[in-house]
């Protein structure tokens, strides 16, 4: 994930919003030689996430921008580390500073968060994801995050897996019909999930070759039920109000995948900065 | 703000972000004339934020989604409340929701929280504002957000108003010489506000003229030194590690401003579905 | 597939290319407000695709023309049709109608070449698909024109489906530790397919739990070897040398899936045309 | 043509459209520091076309690629030749090669067919070119390929040359009233061409002062008497029904200039591959 | 010239040029349902031009402008003239006054330039035009105000015709091994121009061929004798220090051509106003 | 001002629109291997102003090519003076020139005249700015322009300051008004400047705490009353009908600021070429 190519283009964007026409602080008080040396500290313990993209803000500003960093993407950081340094333009370096962190602060904290939640469950065999509750125009470094910080994520759009909702369902008529619809529709490279609030949803989906059956806002005692009719015939996906209280809990019933929309969309930015 | 046209661009990429060669499970279960009805509610007490963001993503997908508004951006709203009524083509309604929830989730929780920290300081004559630290490429999404929130924002981009820093100063010399110089360089239509961490530097700040002085990581008695001194000769700005614990405080030591980064990047996405 | 917002971006693209600074024939020749009736006819017998790029074409050019089709998408024409009637602006049709044409003689070449690789095997329980063999640029187009032609498509691009081949094996190790690291690193959302060149590689991808085997250049009598052993534990994907003469056969050993790059890359364009 | 900065943003565009998220099979199945060395070699006889191209979809991915070409575009190459070596960074080489091949495919087969039109009439003093028929968005690689194949071009957009066809002549009176026209308000930088069914139009064309004159659909007997009419007064150009066949008929009319969309919109493309 | 769609991304990015965040002051003191009605005055004699610009700028901020012109472009208007009348949104007009008149002011000050130097050697048949010397990024809107102003226009670019100029010469060894090499190489289409200091590079240039011949910096009498030379075998164009002083005294040479880049480059906005 | 990364999106459009398929002349007159060695000298006396977007030109089209520059922005120089020696591929040159030109010779008259400005009126310490008067997506070069020449200028666009004219003063019910709201919504980082007719105006526009001033076409004694009322309490602008003329008088009002947009809108480019 996150080719420097395409990573460019958005920094690019990103520098754009913010210099506008001009840095008229450090364009005015600097002189074009001006050398600078900072480090980048965290001030709160968490996991590193967007030393590319890091690098890239100050690619694009200026050739005469060294960065060496001391740490790599999923590294655990504790508060007070040096975790770069950075020399060379002045001006380049304050005035890329504030989208540079604002790429890694937010990247970060998804990284935190996500793996805090797959911590919380590592002695069963679960994978927490994410979802596709992500910030607008900025999903791939949000999706890295989480790939970073929980080990996977789940999928990327609506292009590359089918997932029949409540909605799909009343225009194909059932359950069945829709895996049948698409099994004949859709690409073989593609999977089918199905949306399930009950038992019997669990049964049919099953049943009629659902390749992930997602359970919705079940109780734990409908999970195992889930889980143990399901047997290995498909994936099974946790999903709907899970929080690091209920998380284990949800674990041990068993399921494969946990998802939840609250490591990207309620997580706190890390506070790292320049110094 | 969020002028039309500029939203168009945004939501366009946004939706080829989440759509890609195209949304396999809609576009092979429902049949273009399908239609669908279906309700904007929030599951959260908030302050809502995104109408135009909102509409805007089902008039890109189709001609025909009818939406109805029951509120306003800025309206506070209350868990189980129906914010909207959608109707039309069951393609684009199902397409399109997650695009549409996704921003307005985002705005509505820093509206929210911009509201909160306001509300807070309602008995003192100080507004609350936020930072650059915004997500990149989304900014301009948040400052509406914050402004629909608490009512006003501070600068937009490193372009309109100078900030003087400890490393700007360091270049200059002194604050006096990086604020004279700035009063020569910069536009006479933009204002220069000075960094803060001593009562020296905003005793040197105010003598040669700056327009704003931000009083950084300030105790409440440096701060209602700092603002007797100053005797609105200039704006002051009261800034970092603000929290609601310590924000009416803040606001009684007789600061104009508070400025913090926590009403954006540490907001938690305020929870609206569609049902 | 297909959305509009998508097309017009594309069409554009397409129009400045051809239009660059202006028409001079047919600004120079024609008045504002002239007016044209032509009809679009196939000079070929095929299957027709490209309707809404071709109204997307004119829609862009002026609000004054109007398209009534008489076929859809994935109909068989038959050589003279009348396929549909444009009247209205006659510097928009007139300017238009090369770009307009050149998008659906190519996606029709294409349906067309699709449809008939398809409608060889219709006996057998055989889906005939493409692969990302296609022109830079124009994928989309060319993926819905062979879904229009065949009922089906392979993967889009690199990020909905893995599929692992001889370099990645000798990276990996082996089939099985290929498969077995995909298994935990990407998502659960995606499949794992593996391309065969011999019936050992066909055991090792089917033990290890790959869902999609790849038999690539394989006589038929290994193809029947393959398609027995596997036993349904894999959708069997047969590639490589398929053509016209060959395809019964293939799919005569039990494969689900033929692919080929023909339908897509070596498709002469259909001959339609503007009377 | 195809300078660099062009070429550049189309790659990216391309690899973009391949890529998506990212290559979920090489990201996960090789290392950042892995290498590879393959060779590209062609499975068939014909012209290579596309150097520049395909180098630059490995510089856009990774400073960490090497590639050493022993052909020339344009030059004739035999199956089973080796074209080019390749080294260097496994990830860039694995991600990149479908869409350097894309390209160079297509290309190559483009100039194939035009270097097989040329090479077909050689020994007549008249030049193969193609038309406006080409892939939307995909031109400049396309009249690039014909050029290296058959020498020359047609026309590259509706801007740069003026060409009357039918309906231009039924909006300006007579082809001697749109001759005159155009001479008065298209710039003395550009030429008028003529599509001409008959020799009364031919007659016409060439007394009104024509540059070019279009040879449409004629008999050979007609093209020679046209040819004999015009007298080098005009470019005399043949154009529709152009085929293999037909092609030293053609030529040996005297007419100057064959105009053909075969070699482009019915070009195969040519088997190259890595290995 | 000036098609709709091409115009759109040009006046998009003008207006995210000036209004960047948003118009704080309009958005502030008017509500979004305020009316206002204006009028487009001019307020010096000249050329208009601009028209569909200006409407395009106000379309693409609100549905609720209405625009009613009383000129066209290429029209005469006097100093005080009432041009439009403009009413609606009063956001949309205040917000887009300045960037619609930025369009018109400049378009309209070339326009009248390029008709006084056209007007001024009207009784001779000769045809002013420009030359390549254009702001960048705005080309197309300069080239159309010419030839609204003076009826004409030389080449575009430099794809849509050939201009031998003397480091080409020396690169190709003399005019006429140019002329003769581009006769080769380039298309059929295009024309070939050939720029001359002397009589002997015009005599050169017309015995090999050349399509047009620029006489670059000559003297009334170097062009009298050279077009007398030339004698209508090529296009005769006259470059070089031309001004409204010289511009008859060149006319009656009897040169064909006449371009400068002073009717672009140096011709003053004319001033339209709002009121 | 001019980041590189924002300099070189705008060059990639101008070469497009001046390259567009390719440099005919050039591309089949010269080898990709041949040198070129030219100097760019100034025809006039004037300010030099675009050092960099020149170098951008040729970086971009090529990596041979190497310029030595002999003047920095915002010299001054005379005619006849050489400026820089510019070496390398020969067909990068030929291409880029006229781009390359076109951008500074622009820039260096809108200098050249900012500067003549700037100068007449250096006995007073008054500054001279320009307005928003500019040409659509070229802003940012002239803002550059006016800077290098003049020394400053007004604000960028209708974001970073407000200023209050008849119409908005209309909606608001009074300039005092009109402040008090502005003060209330606007950021505190952006002043407050109101247009003024008349002396009661000024008055009222400086008792209600405007920033600014601005006199629009005021007499030189209004201009003296006002400045003496407002006494050092605002800044002042004087604006309007401003000339080389009327420019001292202006100045030696006492007013802070003079804005006109002559020395953008009217400036005529400054003669440079390449010998």
């Amino acid at each position: 994930m996150l080719n420097k190519f395409q990573i460019e283009e958005h920094v690019k964007h990103a520098l754009n919003e913010d210099v506008n026409f001009e840095d008229i602080t450090t364009d005015n008080l600097t002189d074009e030689n001006d050398k600078l040396h900072v480090v980048l500290n965290t001030r709160e313990d968490g996991v590193f996430c967007g030393k590319t993209v890091f690098e890239t803000v100050f690619e694009i500003l200026s050739k005469d921008v060294e960065i060496k960093f001391f740490v790599n993407d999923g590294d655990e950081i504790k508060k007070g580390q040096k975790l770069a340094e950075i020399s060379g333009s002045a001006r380049a370096i304050l005035t890329g500073e504030r989208t540079a962190l604002n790429y890694i602060q937010r990247m970060s904290g998804i990284a935190t968060a996500s793996r805090r939640y797959q911590d919380a469950i590592r002695e069963y065999n679960v994978r927490m994801v994410d979802t596709r509750k992500t910030t607008p125009c900025f999903r791939i470094f949000e999706k890295y995050a989480v790939k970073t910080g929980a080990g996977n994520v789940h999928r990327y759009n609506l292009s590359d897996m089918a997932m029949i909702k409540d909605n799909h369902v009343k225009f194909a008529g059932s359950i069945t019909k829709a895996v049948e619809k698409l099994k004949k529709s859709i690409s073989h490279a593609h999977k089918i999930e199905v949306e399930c609030d009950t038992l019997e949803q669990v049964k049919e989906a099953v049943e009629c070759g659902a390749d992930i059956i997602m359970l919705d806002n079940m109780t734990f005692d409908e999970m195992k039920t889930a889980v143990k009719y399901i047997d290995h015939r498909a994936i099974v996906e946790a999903s709907g109000g899970v929080s690091m209280e209920t998380l284990k809990q949800t674990a041990a019933t068993g399921v494969d995948i946990i998802s939840s929309s609250a490591i990207v969309a309620k997580a706190p930015t890390l506070d790292l900065g320049l110094d």
